[in-house]
Order: structure tokens, then C-alpha cells, then sequence
């Protein structure tokens, strides 16, 4: 397809087009004359994901030319490749960290079976649940960490339909950029959804009635 | 107890206990001379709660009064002044609503067995979850709102967990203070969790075996 037809399909300006090959964030096309480049639909799925990247990850282009390179290494897992993405669209938070906060950190992984010491800042996961469970702490909220393991049997279960989302997706750009989109969008329906799900279990405990009008 | 007790004890510093009573988001201590008021539990208790909806909620003190008087409502259900509270701390999320997103979740809410027709625009928290689906939408992930009962399930173990963890508090204002800051500093654990989720699973299903050196 031509430039035009790339941008038709993929929703991407002409111009944005132009600014990513330049950028290296897409690979040139064939050229078909001096002035004509075709693209295929591998160029189709390079481009949905960068700017699924740019768009919903907000990365910037050196950003999404690190998660590239990643994508691209030839002799990694996809497994590993979907670990180096998730890093780079993961922040590790702001704040001093709590020494104690960190510690509950270590005792969590302890719980799931991880024997080795746990570097929290080596990775932005593991340093923006240091960093939350550090807040907690700093109003008062010491006792937040007990809530650890209910979060991550209830997580599983959203991960494991995160996952299948993502495998009804063949190709490994399409697979990436399903991840993108579906950790950072899922943040927010995520957020919401927990927000209906407390209505609904205070409904039950506390009452309110079924002709309660706020539910 | 003095003001200056109050802080120590709340970690507030003065100043911004003096700025809190100007306000009007704290109660008059009891004067006991001209130059001194005392202060006691009740005050503590609020002054907590203040703190959380400014640092940890973000609000404006408009926001902190209008959360306050909800709160201070006596004649609502602790369900309901919690359900007003969540809207207080949720954003709508920005961008314009695709029709079809807001037709997902209708049905999502049919399927609940809500059989009223929801406006998402009168609660931040629905608006919010609509926003979430149409930005899906807006980057071809019209799917993703096959997630959602999936996304219910998990989140009704981690709410459950929610409410439990609230429920160790006894006084109204100390019960919707640890609401305020689980539901926020909730959020950004979740996220973390569920990406280690992610991770755990990802390494299930794709492998990536035990010597893996990311995981």
C-alpha cells in the first residue's frame, strides 16, 4: 500500500508517518519509484504500535525507539520482551522510600515463594509498590500491607483474562501493542470498576437497601 | 490537648492547623483562656481525614468542605456518604465519549442485572470507565469490553479486602479517612500488583522457565 492507504488504515496522519520514518520508528518502505514508497502490513502493525506507545503510553521517541529495540532482539523470549515493555510504560513513583515499606515489599515476595533478595529500585514494579505502600505509611497506614495478598489472588484472575486478551493476537507487534493498550487503558477500567465493586460489596454489608438511590 | 500536641500527634504542622480552623475544615477547639483552645480526639480524627483528602486525594479545599458535608450529613447510611465521598475522589477522565463505549457499559450493567438505563455522564466513576473504553476504541480495541466481567470478578476479592480493611476502624470519619486513602493509594498498588501479576502469568503460559533472569 501506498503512504496514503498506511495512513487510512492505520489512523495515523501522513505527516505523524513521515516524522516516525525519519525518527527510524518505522522502517523505509520499497521504494516503487523515486518518489513512491510501499509499505505492507507489517509497516500496518509497526505503526499501531508506536502509537499505541506514543498515544496511550506517552513515551517519548527515544522511549519508544527503547521498547523497539527490545521488541526487535531477535534471541529473546517473548515472555522477556513483554517484561522490558512493561517496564518501560511503568513509573516508579515519587517519594522518599519508607525502609519499612520496603521491607513489606520483601516480605510479599517472601510469601510468593521468592527466596533471593529483592533490589525494590531495580525495577520500576517493584519501586512504584515501595512507593505507594510508603504513602500509606507516611499517613498512618502502616497495616495497608496486609492487603497484599487478597490484591494479587484477585489480580491473577484479571491478569490471566489480560493475557488471553493479548494471545488472540499472532504477530509479536500486534501482541505488544495489545499489551500497551490493554495494561494502560485496563489501568483506568480497572480503576472504575473497583470503584463499582466497592458499591457493591458496602451495598451488602453496610446496607443501604435495595432502593437506595445511589446504587 | 494544646494545637501543639495536635500536630505532633497528626504530623500536620501548626500553621496549617491555624489555616484548617480558618477554613472552616476543622471544628473550634474549646477556648480555655483567651490565647489557648484545647482539643481532643474528634479533632484529631477530622484533622486525619483532612490531611488524606488534600495530600492523598488531591482536593481543593472546596473539595475537602463539600466531601465534609456530605460526611457530616446525619441523616445518610454510612453507604451512602461513602458512595459520595468515592465520587469526590474520582475523576471522570477527559476526551469525548464514543456512543458505542457508553452502549458497552450499559450492557456491562445489564448484565449485573441493573436493568435502569444508566446515564455514565451522572457518576465520575461510570464516566470514567466510559472514557477508559472510548480511548480503547479510539486505537481499534473495540474488544477490550469483554475484559469487564472478568475485571468485576477479580476486583470483588480485592474490594472485599477494601472493605474489611476499613472496617477496622470504628468512628465515621476514621472509617471514610481509610476509605480515602485505600481507594487512592489503592489504585497505584494495583497497578504495580498487577503487573507483577502479569509477569507471574505471563511466564506460566509463554515460559520463559525458572532460570529466567527477569522474573
Amino acid at each position: 500500500m501506498r503512504v496514503g492507504e498506511l495512513s487510512k488504515r492505520s489512523g495515523v496522519p501522513v505527516p505523524t508517518i513521515k516524522y516516525y520514518l525519519r525518527e527510524g520508528l518505522l522502517p523505509a518502505g520499497v521504494l516503487t519509484s523515486p518518489n513512491q514508497a510501499h509499505y505492507d502490513d507489517e509497516h500496518l502493525r509497526r505503526l499501531r504500535l508506536v502509537r499505541a506507545l506514543v498515544d496511550v503510553g506517552g513515551l517519548s521517541i527515544a522511549g519508544v525507539r527503547d521498547v523497539l529495540a527490545a521488541v526487535d532482539t531477535h534471541d529473546e523470549s517473548l515472555h522477556n520482551k513483554l517484561g522490558a515493555v512493561q517496564e518501560a510504560i511503568s513509573h516508579p513513583g515519587s517519594g522518599e522510600l519508607d525502609p519499612l515499606a520496603v521491607e513489606d515489599v520483601q516480605a510479599f515476595f517472601e510469601r510468593q515463594g521468592e527466596t533471593e533478595c529483592v533490589d525494590v529500585t531495580e525495577s520500576n514494579v517493584t519501586h512504584m509498590l515501595a512507593s505507594a505502600l510508603s504513602a500509606a505509611r507516611s499517613v498512618g497506614h502502616d497495616q495497608f500491607r496486609d492487603l497484599l495478598d487478597s490484591y494479587l489472588e484477585g489480580l491473577k484472575i484479571i491478569a490471566q483474562a489480560d493475557l488471553d486478551y493479548v494471545a488472540r493476537h499472532s504477530s509479536s507487534d500486534d501482541i505488544i501493542e495489545a499489551m500497551v493498550v490493554g495494561t494502560l487503558i485496563g489501568d483506568t477500567v480497572i480503576k472504575a470498576v473497583r470503584r463499582l465493586a466497592h458499591a457493591q460489596v458496602s451495598r451488602e454489608v453496610l446496607g443501604g437497601g435495595p432502593a437506595d438511590p445511589a446504587s
